[in-house]
């Protein structure tokens, strides 16, 4: 049997999922599972790159816990794709100090994802380490080895920077990595419950993967429709409209989907009906979600134990990438030895002392 | 007893050292070492952001051990200053990586030694490490905890970003870090035996502190002197002549030093006179330290061991400050307790193992 190509892919541990992200990228990782050996990275360094208060590191437990549960529930299968807590992996750190130099000021600084990234914030206060985030992320990568990251059209552009790393270090060292190639899906986005921007926590507009039947039934009932429709025999918009985005995305009766916009044009069809069966849509969806979730979270721990596994054998794969690039660079018997010795006589004197 | 207070020193392992090195920072060492808890940095993560071919790293072994022998040869004590190999701390990088987003890109650029540093290259060929160089080296102070720092006026602003780290640090997560206090010495330059510029290895006019007898007296007899005096009786001038220079510097009998100038400004001593005379005083100041290398160098293994006992000494000192600041950040005990459990199994696994 063939080795599965490394894939890696995640996210900055930020909370709970939500019905965007399901649709824009959570259903194609329950697919592309089967067909990679994944890796899903929760990372919190990176998260450090834009939120750093104390309050948002202490969040990051609960977060990544929340995060974990909703990807299993959704249908990422532990017992085959690998979590990780990328800064319980001091190693990464290593490998992006090594690549800050295999990687130009300028070159980072050309990149368009940078300029949204700052957009929010004045280019004045960019931190040092926001600009490194594309070096960061190619430590992540190639430090797994992994030869496939899936990415938005906008990201396009670090996977670039990730493979100039590794071209940079196999021409100054001698062939190590092999460039990573990207899978860019579309990645589409849903818009939010209030018809505005898409799906997101901050505002206020998301239905989560986690939301019990009664709360998913308040949020359907109160969302955004065509605004011209002010009694149910007034003739509406389907195109755009929330609802009926909703109903493509979630309803698998298309029958009865064609069926609501075919009324909801001619106006002969209430709010209250298209909402009311768009509710049993997603409830549809929702509930093998439920049940999985039900599964994990009857045994407490259990989600712990999936980030501490998934860590290890993660962490070892990222030691022997250190150790490999190491000796490729030139570090040479003497201070690879060195460094063994003081790991060996430090590890001795603390189990010494327990 | 009062504790001293700890300081951070050294230099990138760029090889043997030579009397440049011993009047502009190794004599200030030598006497700072009693008043400070002293370290001593082996700096080839620093190295590499200038130079990082496999040849420059795999250097690095024998440049720090004729570097580190070299310093205690010209007086630096091993049993009370504790010497260090960067890279053998891999710990260093992960403070590196967290203190890159508490400093940010335009206060890095402003830097006047980033200049200074990317003279020689193209600003567009700047790395990305090179512009973190004042981080990476404030992830190296505040590790320690160091408090004082002799720098010269040029990296004065260098001390500054770790002091504004610091502020940042206890600002964000609570009071950790003392703000280091620099110590500015004059750092004074030694001209080149061919009186150009600054005494330097790659410019061939350096009388290293491993010269043997002769090869001090080849160097010393083919200095550059006053270019008028074709003839030991043309009188000569004394002012910014090599030759009276290094007897300032190292001759210690101040009346000869006097009586040579007198004689030479009125054209009534040979060149050779004045020759012989210097590589004698070269000689008594290198003739002690000679002992102390052949002392060392008797003993196979003992530079190496030195070093290794500072880096080990010194890793659990970092391994504290990143066990503390973590906590100070608010990394919970979730994943505090995590990383330690992935390190516990990973050692398990070795011991088992081994």
């Amino acid at each position: 049997m063939p080795n599965k190509r490394v894939m890696l892919t995640g996210d900055r541990p930020t909370g709970k999922l939500h019905l965007g992200h399901y649709v824009g990228t959570l259903k194609n990782r329950v697919k592309l599972q089967h067909d990679f050996e994944t890796y899903l990275i929760i990372a919190d360094l990176h998260m450090l790159t834009t939120k750093n208060t104390r309050e948002d590191i202490a969040n990051t437990t609960q977060n990544a816990i929340d995060m974990v549960l909703d990807s299993i529930a959704a249908g990422i299968d532990p017992t085959i794709s690998t979590f990780y807590l990328q800064s319980a992996i001091p190693e990464v750190c290593e490998i992006n100090t090594l690549f800050q130099n295999l990687v130009t000021v300028p070159r980072l600084e050309r990149l368009p994802s940078l300029k949204d990234m700052v957009r929010d914030s004045n280019k004045d206060e960019m931190p040092y380490g926001l600009l490194g985030y594309p070096v960061l992320q190619s430590a992540d990568i190639l430090s797994l080895r992994a030869t496939m990251v899936p990415v938005g059209k906008d990201n396009l552009a670090h996977v670039e920077i990730t493979r100039e790393i590794a071209r940079r270090f196999n021409h100054l060292y001698g062939e190590y990595f092999q460039e990573p190639d990207s899978l860019v899906g579309e990645v589409p986005t849903l818009v939010g419950t209030d018809g505005k921007a898409k799906m997101s926590k901050s505002l206020s507009n998301a239905i989560f993967l986690s939301d019990d039947s009664a709360t998913v039934r308040k949020k359907v009932q109160s969302m955004y429709t065509d605004p011209n429709r002010v009694h149910a025999d007034i003739p509406g918009t389907v195109e755009g409209n929330p609802v009926f985005i909703y109903h493509d995305a979630f309803n698998a009766n298309k029958a009865e989907v064609e069926d609501l916009k075919t009324r909801y044009r001619a106006g002969k069809v209430g709010d209250g009906e298209v909402k009311e069966k768009l509710y049993h849509a997603i409830e549809s969806a929702l509930n093998p979600m439920r049940e999985r979730r039900a599964e994990y979270e009857s045994q407490p721990g259990l989600i712990e134990n999936i980030i501490l596994e998934g860590t290890e054998k993660t962490r070892a794969i990222v030691k022997q990438t250190v150790f490999d690039i190491r000796k490729q660079m030139g570090f040479t018997a003497v201070t690879n030895q060195l460094r063994r010795r003081v790991e060996r006589e430090l590890k001795k004197k603390s189990n010494d002392a327990a």
